[in-house]
């Protein structure tokens, strides 16, 4: 079989992904709106969001631009470099990898916007359409990252067969982008949600997504801007650099063909299928997303399972991806369990509520605390599992099989982002039927569409850190391959954790994920604080909003403005902290430094997202289980504390939490490309 | 010099430092008493104090017992040993740790509990005296531990020269003491401190020392036993475990004197440093803490210095030592920072306080995050600072170095543990007077002495995390040193980050500090689930007790029975999930998968530690801000907001945070002496 086989399959089967959601598009646009209102209100929203994607850009081509000179310049170090031309492609990639990325999220975000209203008049007859506009414009979202990914991945990988530093580069670009579509869209969402309730439901007793607010349309490009664009980013992300991490360690073993098959059979598994996702009037909408969880999962591994018998792949490489499909079904379900609406943990929250708020931090976070421990053992077992089930293979491919159980583990993200995505399309189009009146039936279709989507982000947060623990160890194990390389027989020896030099990077990385996620929350507050100053001279200054004159109208697009440019604001300092740091420990201490440096910052990185993400999740979910009417329902003491745990959550579950993450990633990428480096240049190494 | 010289001065600087007790103990006994009421109050306490050592002990002591056999047995497998009176003996050395503990703690307490009384009644001689009165009861506490840490590990190791696993085992048997006292005890202490506060101050709106509450006596006995007792325990256990991991290391380097000359000369550096701290009338008490502490910290320099010199040591060793001091005094300066009510971001807290207490939530978690960093850093460039000045004397030498870097850091907790046991008698003395009636003048001089222990708890607390630290890289580098020696030539290669099994370890401890503190938590708010029900039945039984009839009085008792059995009842769960975490770990993935277990168990321990020790700290101290009439003052939303931060911190500065050290320790400790176990039966290993 020609090495070029599978590269060239995986781009056929991206451009039938693209082709899919290129008529998943069409559908959704020809269906019709319900009134002229639901269209105005959309395309504010719409708007909005693309004015923070237009701003967001012009900041991040300056990053991405000075970020490139970087790697131009010293990646390798110019002076030392064979050929010129390889320092400026390797700059290509990397720009190539943030295009990529960005224009994915870019499809997903303006179909999601327009699904959005799709989906809302679609609700007037039932919920069969309804949910089929929801899922499909999720899909869009799916289709399009996944199929860029394998697309970017696959032209990167033909063009520079042998040198896998090209898409390294490629996968930095694409963090580099997630890092402002996470934490700047996290950032964006929090600020305007706060703000809003703030002044709206707090101060004046307004409804959630009243009109009169100034802060409503930002609250709603919010869901877009860090559910969609941001999370597409960072499994975008995840995803690339799993296939880098991965072929930086296939290529001496000759097994790259491996890892293009199961991408390509994963994407194909999930354009399947999206068509399978359906649900019937009276049935839940939350089994049918399973469902077409579980259909995709099972023909991954038929799909694969054949492809590996008929092309003679070792049958234990296909095992270590299904080991790594195996732990993200369990850490995705260990999430759903801690934070399920329906299950216990969250009941347990919002009884104990019921003594105060002091109770429901204190019972949140200690489940919070406790939830991180499943998938701990998740990550653990299948990095363990799919050494062993690959070492009669020889060391090399033992190392190899933890890479290809990230790969195995991220194969389905089309499927995963498809069900992530559908949960603000379907939340907006919640919005936007109560902002346009659309009455009780249709608000019923949709508050069902919306319980189903906060499930299955819970599902898709647990299953996305998963998936970058197990990436950041395919990372780690990348970065000894490169230091192999580059260092030749000089480096023999491991990274021994009583190295002292890997003891201080691992207590220095440790730190980072604390901090940086610190700084997101502290950038949440203070960015929150500026849009309640702006709505309340909205409120003082325009005659007539408060009371909800006829005719008067906010400023929708200042606050959408504060979002935007405070978001930014915030978030780089976060950023360039991070990276600031990884520099810092590799220029002092050395490579041993930074495999130190990034073992501690995954420990640390992991255990807090989930804390983060699983408390948060389930503050929400104990508010609205009183809100159901539960531990006195609302308006009682439980739902006062309840509310509380909810705006403290927040910014933990889709700030903070998901974005560390793409930090780890970040960190991660620097850290290889910038081995030659650091191997060159450092105080103690 | 003879090899026993340095230990037998160390246990005569012991017995020193015990007269030196004696005398202050006799001082503080011989003082006055105010008035009968008094005394009626402090001997309700007393009691109370002692009831809960009795009961706790009935628990330890068959802990202890099983233990022991287990010791005994297995420590090494009794049908291996050459030399069964060697397993006794081992299992001896184990009892003996724990009693030894147990006594200096039980003497502390006694004493604690007698200072408190005499200290309240010298405030009305002025501040002056009750300061005297009051620190002299927290140095006998401070003596007592160093002392008697110095005397057994010195005659441990008079008996056992030449084999350290004598030594690990007595340091074992400190750590299980520990585990009860400090988690125990915290349990306790914010058991009664929440139910207290809400059954009393929320619910019935009196004061927060009003004798009408049930629950009143057991806070103040919640004091002592977790601030008193707890806290000596754990800086005992670290201590001793300091000594112990450092002699694994230097017997092959013939150093041991060293490490006894540098704990003696820290012992007498206290013990003139106890003389020094006094306050003149209308001076600050803070300052006297902090004068006693730079000067004995000065002294110990000098004295180990001029013993290096005389005794020709190797100055490099010194320096080990002294890096060690440095790095505790930056980290307890930073935690100072961070907490103290005079500084920034303190106020930064009560100021957004002003907005909701979810806010003070989120500022309170994302400051409690930025905390840990310049302390990890600390103990990251101790580590490293360390390993690099002994270098040059050899590779062993090095790693000899991180742990004389632990003992230098400890070597006056004498002074630090004074400090800190100052702060619960001088605060029981402010409700002592407030029960007893002694007046305003003696109510101002108690509330200017419990400020100045407020800031002294916070350093000795991020002195005692970042000296755990330490300590367990040191017990992580004997842990090495006795697989060497068990498994010999066979164990060459490192443990290295990438292994599988490491790795596997890795991820899994690092989810059990989060498991462990959050199994605390939960057990603090059943426990005082519990006794607020309590309350509720005095309340409703005892006729006349809500509305203060004279001569009759709540069945303070059964509040701290409740107090006393539920912490223990909590408390085990989570030590034998520590522990058998760690069995199943060593069992499953051998020895190195227990390195691995280690590293991870520390990251994410210090860092937990820290965040929740600080973050408590800076809720509490936002509280006291607001009370003292900032932010709108007593009343004001931000006061509500930072009494419900403050609810949330006490178990996570008093329980859950400062816990997690032991079970650090307990658990490095566990590993080191099953290495051999875990090297001839594991599944993978």
């Amino acid at each position: 079989m020609n090495w070029s086989f599978w590269p060239i399959v995986s781009i056929i089967v991206s451009l039938g992904a693209f082709a899919i959601g290129f008529y998943f598009y069409n559908h959704i646009k020809k269906l019709p709106s319900a009134n002229e209102e639901i269209d105005r209100f959309g395309d504010l929203i719409r708007e909005g969001a693309m004015s923070f994607l237009k701003t967001e850009n012009k900041v991040l081509t300056r990053f991405v631009l000075a970020t490139t000179l970087i790697i131009v310049l010293f990646v390798p170090p110019i002076w030392k470099s064979t050929s010129i031309l390889g320092n400026i492609a390797m700059g290509l990639c990397y720009i190539f990898g943030a295009i990529f990325s960005g224009l994915a999220g870019y499809v997903g975000m303006r179909v999601a916007t327009i699904a959005n209203v799709k989906t809302a008049s679609a609700a007037e007859k039932g919920l069969t359409h309804a949910y089929r506009a929801g899922f499909r414009g999720g899909a869009v979202m799916g289709l399009a990252i996944v199929g860029s990914c394998l697309l970017g991945a696959s032209i990167v990988y033909l063009v520079f067969p042998h040198d896998p530093n090209f898409l390294l580069a490629f996968s930095f670009g694409a963090s580099s982008l997630a890092l402002f579509a996470k934490a700047g869209g996290g950032i964006f969402t929090k600020t305007a949600d706060i703000a809003a309730d703030l002044t709206g439901k707090v101060e004046l007793g307004i409804p959630e997504d009243d009109p009169r607010n100034p802060a409503v349309i930002a609250d709603n490009v919010g869901d877009n801007v860090g559910d969609v664009a941001g999370m597409g980013a960072d499994l975008f992300d995840s995803n690339v650099a799993a296939i880098a991490a991965s072929l930086v360690l296939a290529l001496d073993l000759k097994q790259a063909p491996f890892i293009f098959m199961a991408s390509a059979m994963g994407l194909l598994a999930s354009m399947v299928g999206v068509f399978i996702s359906n649900v019937k009037e009276d049935k839940s909408p939350g089994k049918a997303l399973n469902r077409g969880t579980y259909f995709t999962t099972a023909l991954f591994l038929l799909l694969t399972l054949g492809a590996s018998l008929i092309f003679q792949f070792e049958l234990r490489l296909w095992g270590a991806a299904m080991v790594g499909l195996l732990a993200g079904t369990v850490i995705g379900f260990s999430s759903e369990i801690f934070t399920s609406d329906e299950g216990k943990r969250v009941a347990a929250v919002a009884r104990i509520s019921q003594q105060g708020p002091a109770f429901t931090i204190l019972s949140g976070f200690s489940y919070g605390l406790l939830s991180s421990f499943p998938s701990l053992i998740g990550i653990a077992g299948a990095a363990l599992g799919a050494y062993k089930l690959c070492e009669p293979l020889g060391q090399d491919y033992a190392v190899f099989g933890i890479a290809l159980s990230a790969v195995g583990m991220l194969s389905i993200i089309g499927m995963v982002t498809a069900n992530d995505a559908y949960g603000p399309i379907v939340d907006n189009a919640r919005g936007l039927s109560e902002m346009s009146g659309l009455g009780d039936e249709v608000l019923r279709v949709t508050d069902e569409l919306d319980a189903a989507g906060n499930t299955a982000k819970a599902i898709t947060k647990g299953f996305s850190i998963g998936a970058a623990g197990l990436t950041v160890i395919a990372l780690l194990a990348a970065y000894r391959e490169t230091l192999m390389n580059i260092l030749g027989d000089d480096f023999l020896k491991g990274f021994d954790i009583l190295d002292p030099l890997v003891f201080f990077g691992m207590l220095v990385g440790v730190g980072v994920p604390a901090v940086f996620s610190a700084m997101l929350m502290m950038g949440v507050n203070r960015n929150a604080d500026r849009m309640v100053n702006e709505i309340h001279r909205q409120f003082d200054e325009i005659p007539g909003l408060k009371e909800g004159q006829a005719g008067v109208e906010p400023d929708y697009n200042r606050c959408i403005d504060i979002a935007t440019v405070g978001a930014l604001k915030e978030l780089l300092p976060a950023g360039i902290m991070a990276i600031g740091v990884t520099l810092l420990v590799g220029f002092i201490g050395g490579v041993y430094a930074i495999a130190g440096y990034l073992a501690g910052n995954i420990m640390s990185g992991v255990l807090l997202a989930l804390l983060m993400s699983n408390a948060g999740g389930m503050w929400d979910n104990a508010k609205k289980y009183v809100e159901a009417g539960n531990c006195g329902g609302k308006g009682s003491p439980a739902h006062k504390a309840t509310i509380i745990g909810d705006t403290v959550g927040d910014p933990f579950k889709d700030t903070a939490g998901p974005s560390i993450n793409t930090q780890i990633t970040v960190v991660s990428l620097v850290s290889s490309l910038a081995a030659g480096l650091f191997a060159a240049f450092s105080i103690f190494g």
